[in-house]
């Protein structure tokens, strides 16, 4: 498995699709995206679901928890039933995230890679894009990646991401 | 679990999200559209993937086959989790379709639901939508629930998608 | 051109795509979604742009109405220089509107059509698309028709977009 | 008027959204995306219609031609209207596509600006960006600047969206 964590905006979706093209097998792609897009409508506007506010800031809840608890036992499952695995994640709580991650899949090999990008870079593709809260990728590119440790960092500041797709493929092997 | 199994254009999408909606507790829904989306986009194109034909038509190969049963798989875990999920499926294969679900998901509990919708109808429903390639629903409609054992049928030919959800969920609780 | 009116989420641009299939020409297909996405991101959570509430209602401003007026004389001017046009419009202000696109389309001739569909129906396929504010439906199925006048109504709480594109069409040859 | 000429995923998008960011009136933001989903479907996949290759090659027929034209008249009445408006196009026709814009506009200020990106950086991009048929930013990151002249070119090659943008709000005010 490859598990990617970066904070919003830091390009993490285009080296997913770099590396799935680069990769000789076929790997699968899972994410927070994807994730979310799974739950209730209902929930991503709830208390004990997940809060987008305003100001970019993210929160969660008891039953946003409980249900990604699950989520992760099942990708664990996938990638022991044989399945290669790419997962990018926004680590909000930094190492507790990651503690959450390395639980759920005891006993498999992981290869863990930190997404920088440098926050004002972030800020300014989060405008470019177009389709996410202003302040997002400000307010977590550096907070992510508090008290987490890697295997392999990339930066998208100034590296393309098929560059960093080529160096993360290039662990893989 | 709840599986929903119809053929393109019949309506799933709509009555899953129906679904989150009306249950109470919070189901979390994946189906085919969201496992196609987490392969490579080279498999979506090669012989050993996904191929969509012209006329509709679609074949799937072995490493489609393999990574598929890897995610029955993971599903099967989330839901051995806790997690309540909603699938919705195309069973291209009928009846061995289904039976690929029922190892994945031994000892779980299943609501098997067919969605059914007049292939004219799916069709006109197809144009509508703009996004998919014509025929897929014509060449589905009946050729799905070939062989396949429901505890619940809706069809959406005159129903809405609100009210088939809420057949479905008088039968959940 | 051919100007079709009527509520959120009552199925105006399934009709649309019907249209473009079934019609012999081609027809170019532009409205007020298309418009709004042409906008600043910034107007539309602005009280001189679109202001979009939680509770379904649509409110718009000065700055909207003077781009919008702009973009209506320019759609006049695609009919004008030979383009076969059609339109999907949101008539918030009801006749009022009507009159804003009969005043920019002088000297053309045009179609006008009334979508209707039943407010719950409508606020049933609302929750079904995922992708709305709720509540939208429910407040413009009829607010959008008072005091416009059509050449023809179509009603697709019954009946399929491509049975309504259909039925249109016979009017345009 | 701003037009932005540039290859396939040479960045001309995200430059736009900052764009209507950074600018202090209100701007209105159209091109040859937004065009070609004004087309029926079926156009896109006719003889005369725009026809994508498998490759990476772009086609167009007459009847694209021909509702192009009323298509840029009406963006030029638009402006002429009172619109501030940002087109984004790829010349496919190097300086021919200048040609055809200068007409419709005759009259009206234009800022021409050349977006630049480094062929092979573009296409990783392409791959990165995963909806793009690949080859199309290869074959057009330079073709479409043969001939046409301008009054500024950004290079996205290094240069982030964000501050081509302002670079090419300092030439509108």
């Amino acid at each position: 498995m490859i598990i990617l964590n970066g904070g919003s905006s830091s390009g993490k979706s285009g080296i997913v699709r770099c590396l799935q093209a680069v990769l000789a097998d076929p790997w699968l792609a899972f994410g927070c995206d994807s994730f979310i897009e799974a739950l209730p409508a209902k929930m991503t506007a709830s208390d004990g679901g997940i809060v987008f506010a305003d100001d970019g800031g993210v929160s969660v809840g008891a039953d946003f928890r409980a249900l990604e608890a699950a989520w992760m036992n099942g990708i664990a499952a996938m990638a022991r039933a044989g399945a290669r695995i790419i997962i990018d994640d926004v680590f909000l709580g930094g190492a507790a995230s990651q503690q959450r991650w390395r639980d759920a899949l005891a006993g498999l090999a992981v290869l863990w890679v930190g997404v920088r990008c440098d926050g004002t870079v972030a800020a300014g593709r989060e405008l470019a894009r177009g389709d996410r809260i202003q302040g997002m990728a400000a307010s977590q590119a550096t907070a992510v990646h508090e008290g987490v440790s890697y295997d392999l960092e990339v930066d998208t500041t100034q590296a393309e991401s098929l560059a960093c797709a080529r160096a993360i493929a290039g662990r893989v092997s």
